[in-house]
């Protein structure tokens, strides 16, 4: 990613730090936040409607069904885009999307009043890293870096209980006044799905899961002109 | 997969959660049911009687011989169907299927009486997070929202013991009026196996192996085109 | 692998369990023993030899040099077959091959005298579940059910130590009258790639790596037609 | 890899051993030195420039940014080469390249004056295994085996904090008489996603996610020609 790039993810970052730090700190050793995510996709609509191939993605997502909600997890993969050097480079990173849905009635679930929110790399790190009896809370602004920004507040928190965790979603949006709020009791299996799964996409959605592929991965192929993508040598250079 | 789906899967989980809770809860953190599977894959022989290039498939199993029994596990993959919008979705979730067959006579297994368990993706989620000392067991129900429910029980179980696990299954039948019983010693290397294998499996069978594979993932050809499989940007829809 | 294969293992583990039980057990909590690999490759070398495409394999291993000697890890791939069935099965399981080879003066190994461990599948789960202060300790016959059955004892031993293990061979050889040991002290930096590494080789050794790729792993392709490779609804049947 | 690449390598180990062995030990259980990358890539500027295809590589890092300095985190993949045999072999081990780049005024981050750190195989299963509370150092010697050896000394050091670790590089110059240190405190979560993308790296850069690829892994082709990387067999040779 370009220097230009660099800047404006540190800049969200500090002033994530500045926002956020009071309300996150304490003895909560999982807790993290990254506003990378919120940053990193904000324009994921426009290029995703943009692009017919899309259609070809498939669907996979872990659902789970209680009483007052449901909560769905799914990958979102990162994009690429070539620099002018022919390289290709993770454009945007991607994010593990959790989608609310409130019970309307017994065993029905509302998709029109559905919730989501996008953990970033650095949060799915502070998930799966969750110790026996920690707790984890993290904050999204939508409009951050907007002019509205501030006037909508995501916060989704994980608190274990006796025999696994509840996640929370709660969602304040200052224009239409109002304040939302989605609780599910995950069970310790439950859980232990989510941590295996957001394990194994990780690295996918940070884009490595690609960079370790070389051209050819096939073991008939040639392999001798694999090389490094990052020129090796400088450690050498100073 | 759809709402009406969704819908029948809670109607199973919630039943299952009612008719099971007391039996189930204790001091078993591991504890879990998931009946997604017994009902995911009620229908899997018709559309896999149906398919001949099934039988490209890769049979790789994983046996333990022991004196009254045998035990193997082997992966079944998700299936996937395209909808309307041209997407691909994983149309019924996979399993790991457990096979017990009875010994006859000295290093002899009977595959006439083997019985089956098909461990769901959340019960996998219980058996690799299986803490040292604990147990756990598992209900299911073969012919559940059928006329014959409730007609035949099958309860696995995963109990400690002082190098490993006894991993016992039995099978009541009303219907038949019989009770097998199963029980299989796995050391602590052979469950680590097992540990390790299913951690493995579980985003394959979950669907996630393959919904985090690019259209194309061959640092060679062109990723520029690779789109999130949800729009990321809908965190911000409301 | 069929009934008649399951027979021999079966046999193989048992008599190994009387065989070495009372040398195993004990405090040993990692502890176990699998002659699969012992006598699943024990044909290795012909069908190695006459296949010409094998030189596509790639090789890479995991060299550890000490003053005494080198120890050297590699991942063994299983060996597929089909069966009249049209499916295809894992025909021998693989292995990671330990090589172990004797200094000679300084800085110099002889790969003329090295000695070779072949870790089972239910070998690496017992290294790879081995608790801080754990040992574990693994016996061969490499001419098991031959006519010199316990001619030749292999003996591999995992000890731990200030920082990190003592991995040694003893090859007893009661034909030529030797008896050879190798002892390679292992960091636990060391270890922790082995550790990682055989993790990350155990589904493919045990075939479970091929077994969850469906016939079509690119996303751009049609699914609708993946099934199952074993009839999940088979848990109805009886 | 040929015996003579061997006494190379186990020279550097060694006398690498000598050289910092009282500034390693200690109540560092992590601690570990591994100069196979230093001495491994050493050579790594030419083949990459010789070679274009290496522009088809993809870029993913993983960016820290903070306060004082920037650090990110990619892999290095392993370079291949075949044998007269025809088999291909891992000619050099891949790397984690780290690249710290310090604050210049408000969220400005200068590459002009970045400095390298590559983490070899080794040195990741130390960063990997890093225990709560412990820390780990590790020196590289970027002229090493040339006249310039011992001119400038580059050291990693990964020290705990109350949540999370100090990671630091310190660079000192004997020739141009500098000394430069960069200090970037790491989440716990942040260093989670560390640990945990380094681990699905290891594989790789090992090579070992190569040679676990059999010549055709999808399920529709034959596989009844797959054969292990090394004759098994040679575990009877003696």
């Amino acid at each position: 990613m370009n220097p230009r790039a660099m800047v404006k993810l540190s800049h969200f970052l500090n002033s994530g730090n500045k926002l956020f730090q009071c309300r996150l700190r304490g003895e909560n050793s999982g807790s993290c936040f990254n506003l990378i995510s919120s940053a990193g996709i904000s324009t994921a609509r426009q290029s995703y409607g943009a692009d017919g191939r899309s259609s070809s993605r498939i669907f996979a997502d872990y659902s789970i069904f209680k009483g007052k909600a449901a909560l769905s997890a799914a990958p979102v993969l990162p994009t690429f885009s070539k620099m002018e050097s022919g390289f290709t480079k993770v454009d945007r990173r991607g994010v593990i999307m959790l989608t609310f849905r409130p019970a309307i009635g017994e065993r029905k679930y509302d998709s029109e009043k559905k919730q989501l929110f996008a953990l970033s790399v650095t949060e799915v790190g502070s998930f799966i890293s969750l110790g026996p009896g920690e707790s984890c809370e993290f904050y999204h602004d939508p409009s951050m870096a907007s002019r509205d920004a501030g006037q909508v507040r995501k916060s989704l928190s994980i608190k274990p209980h006796t025999d696994g965790y509840f996640i929370s979603l709660s969602v304040t949006n200052n224009i239409s006044k109002t304040n939302e709020r989605f609780t599910v009791p995950v069970t310790t299996a439950e859980f232990a799905v989510m941590r295996s799964a957001f394990s194994f996409a990780l690295p996918h959605i940070m884009g490595w899961a690609y960079s370790t592929n070389p051209p050819t991965n096939s073991a008939g192929r040639d392999f001798s002109k694999v090389q490094p993508q990052v020129s090796a040598a400088s450690e050498w250079d100073r």
